[in-house]
């Protein structure tokens, strides 16, 4: 029988989602594992491979998984590890044999392994907007800015398989803000959630203009994006100011592997009437007259609730 | 028998440089054809296919010759054309389908073709101190700021041919210098001959601290390198710069590629002693952690008058 089922696994600080998939970028059947306290990493991974044979058991296609994709923050594709990932207690100190060992747990069916965004440029490659493309950019605007970079088809890994960190290259040289890496000035610390309802507070701080957003407690990016809905203007201008920051690092991204398309994807990017434009415009605005106009810059359009299974999964067709 | 031998065009502004290749990088035999003025593309063509097939035959390796690899201005590796090329008048208006009617001309030999960056990647992966790595980024510093960018052994073209324009990524965000492209703060402002040469006189306007630079008309960057070989305060202090803001560039490349080395190459690059340490410096201060003294800075070390035939004539290796 072939083995035309991939499983997904997205694995994250608060819980891990997992699916099974078909080749078309069906879930056939999902579930979430809680995150759980611990920090050994084997009861983890035990506790992870028994939820991906019950899933199987219930989708009906036991024997015909041809592997397992994961999703993982520091997860890294050559080495099939997770190493440092601040955000997993049984990750966090150290490196964990992540593929290996859960291949082993789950009867030694093969897994892939990568960090998030890597994931998502394979889902989008495999099931979404991206299909097709040999030369694209996946921008994860979620918590952070992450990154995929696909050229030839394949995505970049680079000489340790840690490349694509694009969220880190610097947007602002001089004065920049504080980045949660350490350093100051990176894309991250002005286009992630967090950048844009910083860049909100600040602005309300430094004037008196009228806003919708004097009357919240503690700003995120959802009231951000609530109020520019409204029609608020200091919500609309955040926007216009975080899309002018990324479409002018767009630019230095598309005058390095020159793609065909910029994906944007992640809970920022549901802004899009708010984003589209001004990072278009800076987009373009930016690069060398021979890519004006040329580049696209498009959305993701996977299910959101979907997506990080999706991407993981993508992984798995490639084993 | 065998095809051993490969030839290298490096086409010019001023001149075309022709050489005779074997698979160790030995240039058996070379000459130089002087620029025509003609804008007929056939006319130039023709000269070049006599001079190609005269240098073969004096380097006894008629017969042997595996194919032509040629690296030119605004050379794209996908079509085999060169277009809009503004410093040759045979193809500064349109595009000139180049490879095809070279191999015509020269009865049949395949020929490949790129930029000069391209080629000078493919030549140090080749011949050079990138021999054997899979993954590193090619900077030249000449009268422009060049690059050429390999990914899993193979230099990027990105979905157009025309990847890796690192030069005119940019360096200088707010009040950045007018740079040839049109555009303010390109890298190529700064950190070509030109940008030190501007850097000089631009701070030597500044101050009246005294220089040797002070007494030399119309400064180049070579007058930079004489006067910083003096111990000239002024010039030290302009590598000083020029390294920083190369330096702070290639952390970000680092975090697009994450390369096992940049290769330095060019005119300024001749400068090693003056822009190695604050280059570095600024490149490991301005990345992730987790690349901090781990990607090596080197400087090409083929000779200078052969090193752009070597690098087109690496191309054809690979016909």
């Amino acid at each position: 029988m072939d083995k035309d089922y991939v499983v997904g696994i997205d694995i994250g600080g608060q819980s891990s989602k997992l699916g099974v998939v078909d080749a078309r970028g069906e879930v056939l059947a999902q579930s979430v594992v809680k995150a759980n306290p611990s920090a050994d990493a084997d009861v983890i991974i035990k506790e992870l491979a028994d939820a991906v044979i019950k899933l199987v058991a219930q989708s009906g296609k036991h024997g015909q998984i041809r592997g397992i994709g994961v999703g993982a923050p520091n997860g890294n594709y050559y080495t099939g590890s997770i190493a440092f990932a601040p955000n997993l207690p049984w990750a966090a100190h150290g490196e964990v044999k992540f593929a290996e060992k859960l291949s082993e747990a789950c009867g030694g069916i093969p897994v892939s392994l990568t960090n998030d965004a890597n994931a998502a440029a394979v889902g989008e490659m495999t099931y979404g907007v991206a299909k097709g493309m040999k030369h694209f950019i996946m921008i994860t605007l979620g918590t952070g800015v992450g990154s995929g970079i696909v050229i030839d088809g394949k995505v970049v890994y680079g000489a340790d398989g840690f490349a694509g960190e694009l969220g880190h290259t610097i947007a602002v040289r001089h004065n920049g803000r504080l980045c949660g890496c350490g350093r100051t000035g990176c894309l991250e610390a002005y286009c992630s959630a967090i950048g844009v309802a910083r860049t909100a507070r600040e602005w309300l701080d430094l004037s008196d203009e009228p806003s919708l957003l004097r009357e919240v407690q503690n700003i995120t990016s959802k009231d951000v994006y609530e109020a520019a809905k409204e029609g608020d203007a200091v919500a609309l201008r955040v926007f216009d100011f975080t899309g002018r920051i990324l479409g002018e690092k767009l630019a230095d991204f598309i005058q390095f592997s020159a793609p065909e398309a910029i994906v944007l994807f992640g809970g920022l990017a549901r802004a899009k009437d708010f984003i589209y434009e001004p990072t278009l415009k800076a987009m373009n605005d930016n690069v060398l007259p021979l890519w004006k106009g040329k580049v696209k810059l498009l959305f993701s359009q996977l299910k959101e609730s979907d997506a990080a299974i999706l991407g993981a999964s993508a992984l798995a067709w490639e084993l």
